[in-house]
């Protein structure tokens, strides 16, 4: 039964707020965080109430246009708006410290005040309108990147297939459209029913309780499984095809992603399943010329000696949290984005994307 | 800091009871369950206070002297107290219904007791004191099983070596000494230093509650991964080699082991990593032909959809639970035992142990 409509309200304007699902109560609870000022989104943030690179940008993004709406006084000079707005922008910006979206949405709306303020031509209000629809296109502009992908990406998908996937790159980590949970909901939406295994991907849960929630709230079978349950769904022959998000692909096709995303496509091999990349072109970075120079991040070692909050590890014994993983492009059968499906092999097929392999 | 002496004090007799290490208080707490009747036990071996094949049928073992020393009373005839001795080894046999050691070393004791009786050698305490020994005898002889596997096994190993291994296939789960760290336990003993890498092992975390503690317990460097950076670990080239146990083998060396070792076969083998299963003779099963006539069974979804009763997935959405998965024979490069090392293809090599291969 779905209780959300499509593409999901992840972050909305609302009654001069911004309004956010908060993922921290998810999946027990469906209640939304209204932050009325910016230290309130600030907090929202960076409790992961919430989270994606792509939401967090679209956060930003109408916490600056709340800003400058807080901000304007009756007659208070544009100069005075803009420090004031500025002082927020840089709050803003220290939430999630490496968060490339949260970065390009702040500096896209700040370049704009800046520009505008200094063009002279609109008064406080008049700026006022252009930050809040500029935060509107970047919503719509993420749901149409998710779109597109969608689109592109349920040509892959046969009608009744079972797909496998990680993590959670749906619409709770977007504009509300999502990645690789994208391509699920596009093919739906051209008539396919496809059901989903959703590995509960340890440590932080996002396929348990995000992934779950949000396909089975759409009305999409869904199954959870634990992480290393997918090698026998695979050899069991119940998958037709494994989709994953990326967190960054660099020239020759090597994706980092979630950790645990690269033995899923060392088993979608064995068994012959389709292993698919589902990102936009903005998670390019064709600078680098493959995964031996991606540099892995740990994270907290807590997040594994605890399950939801219950220690499951003995005080005293270490852990070892890599965050992601990198998944050769030679195991990759096709990356999906916004540009269309790319296949291997990648060194040449990406050159097509021409110069927006240089956007990022 | 080593607590305990080695081989582990997991199942002991001791004033005339069974006194366990309570393994649902693990990590948190080393104590201990006396069991002084049979109720007790049973409950304790239900509660998995007690669990691993081997060392509840030694449990099992001891509840039996025990439920002859409870029932013999001054003068009572010895068919009475062999009645009231058959009800308990009912009561014991339903604790745990697929356990096959559980049946082996109820039917070792019931049978010697039935036997006793018929002779009409010995008195009631005559009976008892023989009961008791044969139950000391089924530990001892679990207990030279490992050191006999740890021996063989720890060969395989250099030193300095770094083990991964999966679930608990360890002192805990046997008499004290363990199969898969046993090996790890004998390189010790053999001099060597060895650090290891424990999977959690989702869903009931055996590797981060069990493995962990009692390897930290010995003194020996542990560091606990979820399950899905094992793949990352391999790549990285930490790991000199991967020992599990196992449940059953087939005449094939197809090994059926708790859900997530067959991931890491395949994770083993693209990284040249040697793979090797740690079992007794006695998991072999001759008479089936390969994996494919293993059944997997599955487990209750709860315990996927949550862990020591805190919820991650969303209410209403399903999961799927499978207890172990099966390791194709091909992918093992050796298999450890009491018996030996043996090395592929099994179908040829485990015919070395002749009519042993019978024995289950």
């Amino acid at each position: 039964m779905q209780s959300l409509p499509f593409p999901f309200p992840v972050v909305q304007w609302k009654d001069g707020q911004v309004v956010l699902i908060d993922q921290t109560l998810l999946p027990g609870k469906l209640e939304y965080r209204r932050c009325a000022d910016i230290e309130t989104l600030c907090l929202a943030i960076r409790e992961l109430a919430v989270r994606g690179a792509p939401a967090i940008g679209v956060a930003a993004a109408y916490g600056l246009a709340l800003s400058w709406n807080l901000n304007r006084g009756a007659g208070r000079p544009l100069t005075d708006i803009l420090s004031a707005f500025q002082d927020d922008r840089v709050s803003l910006a220290a939430t999630r410290p490496t968060a490339v979206n949260l970065f390009w949405a702040l500096d896209r709306l700040g370049r704009l005040a800046e520009n505008l303020v200094a063009a002279a031509d609109l008064d406080a209000d008049g700026i006022g309108v252009a930050l809040l629809a500029e935060a509107h296109a970047v919503l719509e502009q993420d749901i149409a990147m998710s779109r597109a992908l969608g689109l592109a990406g349920q040509e892959l998908l046969p009608d009744s297939a079972t797909v496998l996937t990680h993590c959670n790159a749906g619409g709770l980590a977007t504009g509300g459209y999502g990645t690789a949970l994208g391509v699920i909901f596009a093919a739906r939406e051209a008539g396919k029913s496809i059901s989903v295994y959703a590995d509960e991907t340890r440590p932080l849960l996002q396929g348990a309780r995000l992934t779950a929630w949000e396909l089975a709230d759409q009305g999409i079978d869904v199954t959870v499984i634990c992480d290393s349950a997918a090698a026998t769904v695979l050899a069991q022959g119940r998958i037709d095809a494994v989709i994953t998000g990326a967190d960054r692909i660099v020239a020759n096709g090597d994706a980092a992603n979630k950790i645990g995303t690269y033995p899923l496509a060392v088993l979608a091999h064995r068994h012959g399943v389709p292993f698919y990349v589902a990102a936009p072109v903005s998670t390019f970075d064709p600078d680098t010329a493959s995964g031996k120079g991606i540099v892995i991040e740990e994270r907290d070692p807590q997040e594994v000696q605890e399950f939801h909050g219950s220690r499951s590890t003995p005080a005293g014994v270490k852990a070892f949290n890599p965050a992601f993983d990198v998944t050769p492009g030679e195991l990759i059968t096709a990356i999906i984005t916004d540009r269309g499906v790319f296949k291997p092999p990648y060194t040449s097929s990406l050159r097509a994307l021409g110069p927006d392999m240089e956007l990022k």
